[in-house]
């Protein structure tokens, strides 16, 4: 069967990554007789310079009918970019939003994972986990405050801005849904977050969840609020299996965990719609001050490679192919210099590709 | 001169570490030649068991009669408290909310600082850091998603939930004047947190933080996206000085931050008005699980107390005092069980309290 993967390589680091990731896919498709074809769409910035809007219908139809879309990453320096001198719907991360909400891809699944050989890197010290850190954050990615109306009115001379924050229980259901079944491959336990001392929002949440958990028996739900979970992921990192949250709680959250696993460069994810098609990007951003340099960390790009295999091709030894590549090449000391250490082997961008492929 | 305090111990550990806090002020006004007087109030479950309503009229009015507010915590486990079965606007949290709003508390300073002696008990490795962590988060606290429109609604047989997120200019500029003051006696740096890469609100916070900082040009201004924020927290903490941000944002990032200092046992915070007024509290919660054993950490307790002589009475020598005494006491080993280490000895609270008051 052959099947069609648009990429999206966009801006910064996001083309220096995705090339490797190609790679990478291309490799495994090798090994285990697939045949993938690619077409390579324009999203954010690269968008903007090419048809003067950072995501086009075209686009969205091309990426649509794709099998599964492999993102690099958008944006760049607010300050210096003309980019953003555009109203704030015209500029890059508003098309990866479109995007998002066009496709429908309401589950974003990040894992934060701490292999054994970044454990120098991380910067949490090992007494406070000991056995290791294996996490999943199961974000909802088309509601909330992101997608909600949002206005700046004067108002007796004065200037208001107002952002809201929606949800239904159809969205929180399915949300509920995925993280519960993502536990029950793991290891049974769903930490639901939110802020139900204050908001209307969390409540529901935390009202669906528990309807949701009743259909999941075998799986433990707790509740904690955000602000306390913010704390335990670096005092208690150990205690999370999945963690079920919405759409700006889960920004956050997943940025914070991403640190435990000392890069950001490691972090892949997925973003799942109802079917089995899915949209995979680093968790990374585009890192516009080291682009082009050839240092980019290109581990969450193939992570997120390895991720598209499992989610929409169901090739789970594919996936783990690309995994264990990953382990073996960083048990080898080989580092990007965002995960560099003492007496570790310093490598590219490409370098490290390279030494992934060889594995798989 | 004759001050009021009012002290509102509140439920769980506030009661015991208000008591601590209270034995401090007392041993600073005799050394000081200072008189305190002190009235009790009754605030969160304490006033619901007494009064049906975790805020009454009547403890507004007394509260806003006092020079300052001195608060333990509110809230106990929602899971089985009977407080919890009350409709949001009867439970705990609500009477801290509503009191914050009716004496017009719109800046929570909180500070996130490492004592030399507590190193072990961070959680950040040491390389990671350095110099030391010494930072301010000035959040703002009566305005945003906390005091947004709120409801839950019922359309076509979907609950929905809608949540308000909003800020006017006034308020953000009133919250960045005041962190620019901070800033002024610090490291000189305001580090302004928001998503204006999405939200509405955001982008208006910018806008209006930038002009304020137009009059401070001795302090420089950085704008950072709340997740990017989170992480830096983790991998950078050095990095700040001041960091300024709304009422939800600051929730998060600062029970992060605290927990960079050892113990969120250790965090004072203050709560200032356009006045010289203020409410004074512990960053951390009511601990219902520790309530009552005599081993909470007064420490936060007895810092609020000295950021209440310091903002409230301008008394800045005292508060000093207070503040060494706890370094004194830290530095010979004296530990609550929340910061315990190897090798140092185990207090109670009452100890605790004790060993600081001997060095005042
Ligand atoms: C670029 C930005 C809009 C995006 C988000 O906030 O969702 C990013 O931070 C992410 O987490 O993927
Ligand atoms: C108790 C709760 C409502 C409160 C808040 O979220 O403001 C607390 O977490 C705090 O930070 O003081």
């Amino acid at each position: 069967m052959e099947y069609k993967i648009a990429l999206m390589p966009g801006d910064g680091i996001g083309p220096e990554i995705i090339k490797e990731a190609r790679k990478v896919l291309d490799a495994t498709a090798k090994v285990y007789g697939h045949t993938f074809s690619y077409e390579e769409l324009l999203l954010g910035g690269a968008s903007i310079d090419a048809y003067g809007e950072p995501l086009t219908e075209e686009t969205i139809a091309k990426a649509k009918s794709a099998d599964a879309v492999l993102m690099g990453a958008v944006g760049a320096d607010a300050k210096t970019s003309p980019w953003y001198r555009l109203s704030p719907e015209k500029r890059p991360e508003a098309g990866l939003l479109k995007l998002r909400k066009e496709l429908k891809l309401f589950a974003n699944l990040r894992p934060a994972y701490l292999y054994e050989a970044l454990k120098d890197a991380c910067p949490v010290k090992e007494q406070f986990y000991q056995t290791g850190i294996d996490l999943m954050i199961v974000r909802e990615l088309t509601g909330g405050l992101y997608f909600g109306e949002r206005k700046t009115v004067v108002e007796n001379g004065i200037a208001k801005a107002v952002d809201t924050l929606t949800y239904d229980e159809k969205e929180i259901r399915r949300i509920a849904k995925k993280a519960f079944e993502t536990a029950v491959k793991r290891k049974k336990k769903v930490t639901s977050v939110d802020k139900a001392n204050v908001l209307d929002s969390s409540r529901l949440w935390r009202k669906i969840t528990e309807e949701v958990a009743a259909d999941y028996p075998e799986v433990t739900l707790e509740h904690m609020l955000v602000d306390n979970c913010a704390m335990q992921l670096i005092c208690n990192p150990e205690q999370f299996d999945v963690i079920l949250t919405e759409n700006m709680f889960g920004d956050i959250l997943s940025d914070e965990a991403s640190m435990l696993t000392g890069s950001i460069g490691m972090l892949p994810s997925a973003s799942l719609n109802e079917t089995s098609f899915g949209l995979y990007e680093p968790s990374h951003g585009s890192a516009p001050d080291i682009a082009g340099k050839g240092i980019a960390n290109p581990i969450a790009a193939i992570l997120s490679a390895a991720m598209l295999l499992r989610y929409s091709f169901s090739m789970e030894e594919e996936a783990k192919a690309i995994e264990n590549a990953v382990n073996a090449v960083l048990n080898e000391g080989y580092r990007t210099s965002d995960i560099m250490s003492e007496n570790m082997k310093k490598v590219s961008t490409g370098e490290m590709g390279d030494l992934i492929i060889e594995k798989i």
